[in-house]
């Protein structure tokens, strides 16, 4: 790879999982320290008492090579004590946390409590965890994202997600907190300082929508001068994991590569594409983005790698 | 056992460890549900953010057969994730909690914030680990004990017991919050209409005198037409377990069975002293405090049913 293709600093704009398996590939190919992701809080809730932030904790965990690698989020090998002697009291207990990540949001709650920021806090787990990559919340005010059901009803997207199964009775995303939010501490100067842009295959409505509701995110990407790359979730028509499909068809959002295209429209420079949509290149080169054709389903850290340089490559191309 | 030994309903006033060893062999001979526990809440204090009722649950967990033995408090078999995962994260972490009893802890408190009371989770407690004993919190209301120590340094007592081993330098116990506490629900009732009330063998100072600081449970003990029977947690000079010894030493009393008839002077009927304090039991009927010698070390729950038989026989024979 040319020196070219390694400027930095990079900026990720990150969800969960899909983010966290890009991030991993994209810090072995260049300085993990020249790496800041900023990460959705729109999943953020209160369970059991404590402020659990579950986006954060994905991309934590997994930049530590902690995160439990078959399901994609908590700790490998954690103990589930506290939830089933809670859920046996009583408590609802469909949100799993295990005993190691409770006490990281417990930790997180009562630093919270001293005054300390979100911001401030995650800072503290990333180092714990040994981490390098700079890791911020999209915000530090709350910006729940609430998914609208048939019927009128409303629920937090972790209801929707990990209670209700996700059901495919979407009518709307509600990012009216992520709207109002002002952008976390650093958020606007890693925006400003980028050379690189990189919006991680995650969820274009609840995961990258939050943090692009922010009216001064949005202008900061806009007046950024580095190249925003994205690379698509949705391959072949359908998400690799997740129920993007349900919350894009709910939002009117077409489920296909093209989709995303439109959604990012005005706000990227170059989509990444996986090789089963290179039929939808063309048409999106015509919307004014550039595209590019790679594998883009991240079995292992060596196919993550490879995209994450795809993503450099191409920002490089267009600076 | 005659009938007439078996008058109920009986009262008890209970710290932790010991008491709760006293209550497993009082349940054996009496119908449980007949009895109801006084319990100590000087020693609760809030600890990573939860509400920590230390007496409460030792008393708890050995009523339904679940503490850890060997140690007398905490249950059998709990893991230690969470306080080590919070260690590890700079938290103070001397303060032991298991991830079952942490559990029930961070039950306490969001029930608390909820707005239950301390006597209504204290019973949601005892019927998940089905204890037919009914069991009250001496108060609501905020009762720390906080030990004077020389050089004039003051520390909550578990902060004295739990993290810095219990030194002998205690200068004087301030039971000021106990003192302007109110009586919890069912306290004031149950000692109104007991048949029997029995102080069990547990720390007079900092287990038995919160209970007694508060002026409305004095009056009360005071007015009962019941025996009071206490049972001397001070054997051969000593303690049975705890540093009873130096805390009444260091608040002027004889560290002796004879101290603790002279600390419940005025208030009780009759003492139950071991064998081998058996030479002060006239010095102690001579301040009008009738006695009974027995064997007062619970090792097994036999000693302890054999232990509050006497007891109750004692009682019996006063009415």
């Amino acid at each position: 790879m040319s020196a070219q293709t390694l400027s930095t600093p990079i900026v990720s704009l990150c969800g969960g999982v899909g983010a966290a398996r890009f991030l991993r590939g994209l810090v072995g190919v260049v300085e993990p320290g020249e790496v800041t992701a900023i990460v959705n809080t729109g999943d953020d809730r209160i369970f059991y008492g404590v402020h659990v932030s579950p986006d954060l904790d994905i991309v934590t965990y997994t930049l530590a090579g902690r995160v439990d690698a078959r399901k994609g989020y908590g700790l490998e090998g954690d103990s589930y004590e506290m939830v089933d002697a809670l859920g046996a009291l009583g408590h609802e207990s469909w949100f799993r946390l295990g005993d190691r990540d409770f006490a990281n949001s417990q930790h997180r709650t009562l630093r919270l409590r001293e005054g300390a920021g979100l911001g401030r806090v995650t800072d503290e787990l990333r180092q714990r965890y040994g981490v390098s990559t700079r890791i911020l919340p999209m915000s530090e005010d709350p910006c729940a994202t609430i998914v609208e059901l048939e019927g009128g009803r409303r629920v937090h997207f972790e209801e929707y997600l990990a209670r209700d199964g996700a059901p495919d009775e979407v009518t709307g995303v509600d990012l009216g907190e992520a709207r109002r939010a002002r952008p976390g501490p650093g958020v606007l100067d890693a925006l400003r300082d980028a050379q690189a842009i990189l919006i991680c295959p995650s969820n274009p409505i609840v995961s990258i929508g939050p943090i692009l509701a922010m009216p001064e995110v949005r202008d900061a990407l806009k007046r950024s001068r580095a190249p925003v790359v994205a690379i698509s979730p949705i391959v072949g028509g359908a998400p690799v994991k997740g129920p993007a499909d349900r919350l894009m068809r709910g939002v009117g959002v077409e489920v296909s590569a093209r989709g995303v295209a439109e959604f990012y429209r005005g706000l990227i420079d170059a989509l990444i594409l996986d090789e089963r949509d290179a039929d939808l290149a063309a048409e999106i080169e015509a919307m004014g983005i550039r595209t590019q054709v790679r594998d883009t389903i991240m079995g292992d850290v060596a196919v993550a790698q490879q995209l994450a340089k795809a993503a450099l490559s191409l920002a490089a191309s267009l600076r």
